[in-house]
């Protein structure tokens, strides 16, 4: 059998029983009175080192797969690269800190394109307040950027594993706004001016929820993760590590104008599987999404609720109040 | 320009001045009390939380690069690939804590291999008390996987800048091996099978001296660094970093009985320049050194000493006296 049959959430799910079965032996963490709070399968790992809650989380994108030179250029590159990982700090409620940067490159590869792509990840890092300290570069066929990056934050995270059925469901941000400018680029789609701008824009420089995160767990939210796959797709994997299903609306799911204006057709499935967000999905009773809500910037939005049954199950109702199943696993690279 | 043409250590010296000279604005460590003691360039990054050094390495291997499935089976490949990290983490004076782990897989990958693969990570991992606690799965061309490692230590980490002229060099166990391991393979040389068995293990399944790491952080030595791309390359770079020069002794250099066996023309080069040894090499002065090597298991050696001079310039006394200078960058894989 290989990975392909399997497919990529097939063998990440094999590979995390092999690793929680056999891990074994002593640990190094005891005498330093380390605990490890949050294991494999959330947006990062955790673990307890004096009065700090430590976050530790890694991305990698690969040319060809998770983008092309055509439709994102160096600068933007190197700031996605870091950007998909300060939205998995974002999600566990901390802040992040300190990034290794690992690139894979042809022996071709322009020097000043190299330059470009150290100005985006040094915009970004900049601006959120993140170091890069350091790496590895190897030679490879393809381009891939891998960066690996720890976070700090005081008291617990939030997991994707605590929704319970009755939770209200959320996001801190307009969806499918990424996907529809991806689509624009590829499809060579018309549209007015504004729309182009914004679209590519934020396909090119999504801005990871970090403020959004911790107005959540500073209100008390326990259940988070971030929308990198699709807002379906990662529903269903916070419905799954919950043990729950869920029931959104359509008619509540934020999509921009812009996006609305430009895909008048499809800017809902956009929205439901678009990828690349970045903004927080999460869950939380009835009062503490009351007091929560009016702190989020515009594009936040209630779109439905947990409900007990299979799970990673999502229902969709649309505007007619017909429900469908979303299907699962959107952004399987693999299939 | 081109990465090849720069090469590959003149590309990571471009690419951290940008990031020394851009990086800037707000950090997220003062909140926190974090303080970074070990910026890009040394075996690891380090900095201070609580009573804790925390310490975070990253490493990488492409398939056709760094390894081919004709001379590491991939339960060796597992190995290896965390054991260059531990590795880093040993040559700071910490102990290996929570590592990250992405694949990078061609989607024909038999699911049985990377079975191998992981049990070789757990093996390794559970001997070392490192705990996998994540990582990523991605779709490429080419098998890499990357490994990112934390640790930690109570005080002060080892470095490679603080070498002084008069510091004694030297090396915590044999060199050569793993160089002569691969070369068996690669070439079908003839040799005792304990010869071969002894180098394809050294090769296949290095052994990181964490425990040596300890050994010579209580014994005081303040400048270290692990053995990867072979010792004269990396003796150089601990130079350069000091801004000294250093001079060795050929019949000072520990070769093992069965290397110098099977390679008794080729044997010094590749101890001077076969790679992924993994054994520690470091510099202390005199009564540092007498206290220390006694300590220090089978294999370790005093090689020379460090002197005023180039910086990064490595001079090889030979059998009859005779000095010449050691070529630089032996693994640069651009070049």
């Amino acid at each position: 059998m290989q990975v392909k049959d399997l497919g990529e959430f097939g063998v990440i799910a094999l590979l995390n029983k092999i690793v929680i079965t056999e891990r074994g032996g002593p640990d190094n963490s005891a005498a330093f009175d380390i605990r490890l709070l949050v294991d494999t399968g959330d947006d990062t790992a955790a673990w307890h080192t004096g009065s700090t809650t430590q976050l530790f989380t890694t991305d990698t994108v690969v040319e060809g797969v998770h983008f092309t030179r055509q439709t994102t250029p160096w600068r933007d590159l190197g700031w996605k690269s870091l950007a998909s990982n300060i939205s998995d700090i974002a999600a566990m409620g901390g802040l992040p800190l300190y990034a290794l940067v690992t690139l894979g490159l042809p022996p071709e590869t322009e020097i000043a394109d190299l330059e470009e792509l150290y100005r985006g990840l040094l915009a970004i890092g900049n601006q959120y307040g993140v170091s890069i300290v350091g790496g590895d570069m190897v030679r490879s066929p393809v381009v891939f950027i891998t960066v690996a990056l720890t976070g700090v934050q005081a008291g617990q995270s939030m997991l994707r594993s605590t929704a319970r059925p009755g939770d209200k469901l959320a996001v801190t941000g307009y969806v499918g706004g990424s996907g529809g400018g991806l689509k624009l680029m590829q499809e060579k789609v018309k549209a007015s001016p504004e729309a182009v701008a914004y679209l590519c824009k934020v396909h090119r420089r999504p801005v990871p929820d970090v403020a959004a995160g911790q107005i959540l767990i500073d209100a008390g939210v326990s259940t988070a993760m971030d929308i990198s796959d699709g807002l379906a797709d990662d529903l269903s994997k916070l419905c799954l590590a919950s043990g729950v299903s869920a029931r959104i609306f359509a008619d509540q799911i934020p999509a921009h104008p812009l996006l609305k204006e430009a895909f008048p057709e499809d800017y809902l499935t956009l929205a439901l599987n678009g990828g690349e967000d970045y903004h927080l999905l999460f869950a939380t009773p009835q009062p503490v999404m009351e007091r929560v809500m009016p702190q989020l910037p515009e594009g936040a939005a209630v779109i439905g609720e947990i409900t007990a049954g299979e799970p990673g199950k999502v229902v969709v109702v649309d505007y007619a109040g017909a429900e469908t199943v979303a299907p699962r696993h959107g952004w399987d690279h693999f299939s």
